[in-house]
């Protein structure tokens, strides 16, 4: 397995790849858990090389946000990707990868308005800055996004759509721990009482998705069992419970063409997020 | 000579062509003239296959401007891209091109503060966005853009570099009328008097950076030069006369680092816009 620290280096290894040779791409800002390797596994199976990007992109934190503590345990991240057959680690230094004139960005309008956009000012801005420079350096045929990040997922997506970048995107369904919980590097930083407790966002989301299963289309009941079941495990804050359309990301009354039920909560200082898809 | 509609049409073209054959690229908006074929030559001698794209972007014209009359006299333009030894042309339909849900826009903070950027709102973010996504649809190893619009050439050439975009950024001479006048599309719009008094605007340009060229840095003093020139000729309107810095093209007291001197202005309902370096 190649690691690579700088663009040029990377893209000297890529050059020399047959030109038949497709790639897989993962982004990743590392602390890597079972999701992440589920989205390895999905690229390897999809393409011929598989590169996971590794990089804490400090555009998409807000200045409140846990950039500086956020973990960054790279040999153990290295040893997983080099256990699950990817060919190569592309982890840039910030300085080198945004140098100090840096003054580009991309945005997808619209989508960004609810959920986590509208608590996170300019991170998915980040986010979609970030990702359009890494897909011009890694040039991969196929990228995988986890669907815990939905949000991050559909808005770029949609980005990719627009600007025409000639790759396969992969939403991969969320991995979680047995009882549930959405696999995140920052479920590193819960405490094991705030762990059994964050399980039911998941619970809330399962009930809800259930009785829409049932016939229940109706946003406000399906919002009141989701966050029932939140309520009930004492968090410290929920930032939203939300159930938008899939193709606006916007609240719905009635939950009937594709959907989302989503969730962001505080136990702690550590923000969750989760969600369902209902199609 | 190909001619490509469609996004799906051009692709299956440029992924039948070996992978070390290499493609130059002109963007366009038609209307072609001496100042695109200059870049078509230089695209020529940079690279194997000669791509350009020919789209009247609407996403670059403001309100009030000429979105709707802007010449697209497409025969005359593809007998002349024939004639210079093109290998294919792209004219999407502006509808193909951008879905109704399109979303997605890209900005360089800053270069766009000053000069065509501060009458244009939004100009530049059209620009960006159109040319991002062409090149994620033609994937050159050479660009070539003119430096008559050299707003336009640096903020995209920094968005190049931000985004790690892989190719050769050309900006290209400015090639004249032999009166000295700036070729552009937007000349057909003039009357033979206004033509005839638009060449003060080179004229102007070319006695400020002689006075440069002899020790003259004070940007008044040389912007003073300019628009004696350009007020003589009386002008419908001066948009701006300015000195910048290549670096920021943002306005400057001395010009003594990489310099730019640049005008634009009205005659009649036309806009022209020209400029000098100073190295």
């Amino acid at each position: 397995m190649e690691v690579f620290k700088t663009v040029a280096g990377y893209r000297t290894w890529r050059n020399s790849l047959p030109a038949n040779r497709t790639v897989g791409f993962a982004p990743t800002m590392g602390a890597l858990h079972a999701g992440h390797m589920r989205l390895v596994e999905v690229a390897r199976k999809l393409a011929d090389e598989t590169v996971v990007s590794i990089f804490v992109n400090p555009l998409q934190f807000g200045p409140a946000e846990d950039f500086s503590r956020y973990p960054r345990p790279f040999e153990t991240d290295s040893a997983l990707c080099r256990a699950a057959g990817v060919s190569a680690i592309f982890a840039p230094e910030p300085g080198d990868f945004y140098p100090s004139d840096f003054s580009t960005h991309c945005d997808v309008d619209g989508l960004d308005q609810h959920l986590c956009g509208a608590s996170r000012p300019d991170h998915f801005r980040g986010v979609c800055t970030v990702v359009l420079k890494l897909f011009n350096i890694i040039q991969p045929q196929v990228a995988c996004f986890g669907q815990k990040d939905i949000q991050q997922a559909l808005i770029l997506r949609r980005m990719v759509e627009d600007l025409s970048l000639n790759l396969d995107f992969q939403i991969v369904e969320t991995v979680r721990e047995s009882s549930g919980l959405a696999m995140s590097s920052r479920n590193a930083y819960l405490s094991d009482d705030e762990k059994m407790r964050a399980t039911a966002i998941y619970k809330g989301l399962t009930q809800a998705k259930a009785a829409w299963a049932q016939g229940e289309k109706d946003a406000t009941v399906l919002k009141r069992i989701i966050r029932a079941s939140i309520d009930a495990a004492q968090p410290t804050r929920v930032d939203y419970v939300e159930a938008v359309s899939q193709a606006r990301l916007a609240p719905i009354d009635r939950v009937e063409g594709p959907s989302v039920l989503a969730a962001a909560v505080y136990f702690g200082k550590t923000r969750l997020i989760d969600n369902l898809l209902l199609n």
